[in-house]
């Protein structure tokens, strides 16, 4: 889901951008028009993410699934070793693909509590070549509250809650984060790299999986998902027009309060699994007395326009995914839903 | 440029596709009615280029720079050779890509002209891991008209004609485009890959990397660009309804005799470089008398809305990109405007 006035907008303007008689979707990416748009989304997101100069800010393809791979294939010191926290899904995904390029070392795990809770690490080696975190683990529903200091360089996957809080881009060396969640539509890669770390990659990888190779001109080295682009524009510029990360986060955190207490006030007809302190404020996940119950919850919910609220298959449930696009309108909905469902159902 | 229709239609349907409330840029890429876009995208190519079920058709992202690693990534047999055919910028930024994955036999070059032409092997080892050629190049205009047949799986970089004219798919192993000139907007990268090279590749490369990845839920795999898959939709629908390859290519026939004709019957004026069995139809290039009256040339056709008329940067001159959206009345302003232009400046 987008902010309706970024939908209404790119409707408006969809086949004459800034009266060229183009769409934005039709134009090169090398012309002047999408020159000023993809340096207007970068400022946008410099700007909310206060991020400084020695930081290179590219909008790539592939999504997280590609940066899984490129961050060892870039990172990975010579007969070197990386530390990751496993938190769950997409940490394990992570995992997964750096072994292909070095010894990952897990420093931390919550699979002792089905991944209830973020087991946090005390110490980090300094020799290690980096650190990954998953900020938000969509599928089960929590999220790192506050992040690590290093010395070596932290690696974050913030696919799922990038734009949704303040945080200090300065601890971390890279950052990377499909858009389709906070920033915008799917085809593009939010990536943040200091720039010290842009040598560092071998130089067998394939040229556009390098990182030093955006330098030059950032994310323009190939052609970029263009529109994709220019929508990350347009809803970094609704975020700006509405008060920027802080009011973002506010309205966040008011959010989960909510959706969260309606849970834990039902008597324990809804659950939440999670340890308080690890709760996602982007992806709330709930259960039901039964999975009967679940399952007629799901059907009457996406009948009353409360759609996608089936939890992810591998763990079952119920989530309420509540992007920074969800207004706080759509949560008391769904709580108005979830008392009613209960009164009907107990 | 997209077909004017398509347009029209996008935008008519942006913010509620199929009184879904939403548009098809918000939607889930595993929910229902995306599932529907995708598989009418995929059944749509299928038909138009006649693939049969032993090809996987793929839509995926990173543009042909991606596929430059992943073809050799993938297909390089252990201590293998690939054969790459030379024929200007294109093919060359393939080749450079592959010395990474082993050895690159260059079989033909037309280098010894300035690429003015395609060099065509007569004969292709049978033990080559693959044969690798580019369809078309666009920096220099040249074009394979035909085809050759090869006992190695035939690769094609035909980004900047696929869709353009018909030709058997099963001459070849592998064909890869991005889709910003004739399927759609920047964002997805058509691959069309027969199905037992899939298991070629070795272990030790990226899951997202691998081709077999695709197999199970293809293009699925990760979240794609799903608004782009969406206008390849609608893109190879108005080919469809407007009489399918066969007819696109008549159309590009015709766009490109009459303005090779206009060039070559200026009497010197207008002046192609290249060889006239290999001028392709998709990017014809031509220079004038000096390069001051190039320069005025681009500037004169910009103010009456020819605009994209320079030449790449690293050969000069002019070019003129008439895709399948390009209509036979643009092709003929253009010419209208040449023959204004010489009369002027002559």
């Amino acid at each position: 889901m987008l902010p309706t006035a970024v939908m209404e907008r790119a409707q408006a303007e969809f086949s004459d951008f800034a009266n060229t008689g183009m769409g934005i979707v039709e134009m090169s990416h090398r012309g002047k028009v999408f020159t000023a748009v993809i340096q207007r989304a970068e400022a946008n997101i410099r700007q909310l993410l206060n991020i400084p100069d020695d930081y290179l800010v590219l909008f790539l393809q592939g999504g997280a699934s590609l940066q899984f791979g490129m961050v060892p294939m870039n990172l990975m010191l010579p007969g070197g070793f990386a530390e990751y926290v496993n938190t769950g899904a997409w940490a394990q995904k992570a995992m997964k693909e750096a072994k292909l390029f070095g010894e990952v070392r897990e420093i931390a795990s919550s699979a002792d509590k089905a991944f209830t809770y973020i087991s946090t690490p005390t110490t980090f080696d300094p020799a290690a070549s980096f650190v990954h975190i998953t900020s938000n683990e969509t599928i089960q529903g929590t999220q790192w509250q506050s992040f690590p200091t290093t010395s070596a360089p932290l690696v974050a996957d913030m696919s799922s809650d990038i734009l949704s809080r303040n945080f200090d881009v300065t601890k971390f060396g890279l950052i990377y984060a499909g858009a389709q969640k906070n920033i915008g539509p799917s085809g593009a890669t939010l990536v943040i790299i200091r720039k010290d770390l842009l040598t560092r990659a071998p130089k067998n990888i394939t040229t556009l999986l390098r990182y030093e190779t955006q330098l030059k001109e950032p994310s323009l080295y190939n052609t970029p998902c263009t529109f994709a682009i220019y929508m990350i524009a347009l809803v970094t510029d609704w975020i700006l027009e509405n008060g920027g990360i802080t009011a973002m986060e506010k309205t966040n955190d008011e959010k989960a309060a909510r959706l969260y207490a309606a849970i834990d006030n039902s008597n324990g007809y809804y659950t939440c699994p999670n340890a308080k302190e690890f709760r996602s404020k982007m992806n709330v996940v709930f259960r039901l007395p039964s999975e009967e119950l679940e399952a007629k919850f799901a059907k009457e919910a996406e009948a009353e326009g409360l759609s996608g609220l089936k939890g992810h298959r591998s763990v079952g449930g119920m989530r309420a995914s509540i992007y920074n696009a969800i207004p706080l309108e759509g949560v008391d909905k769904l709580i108005d839903f979830m008392n009613r469902f209960k009164a009907a159902n107990s």
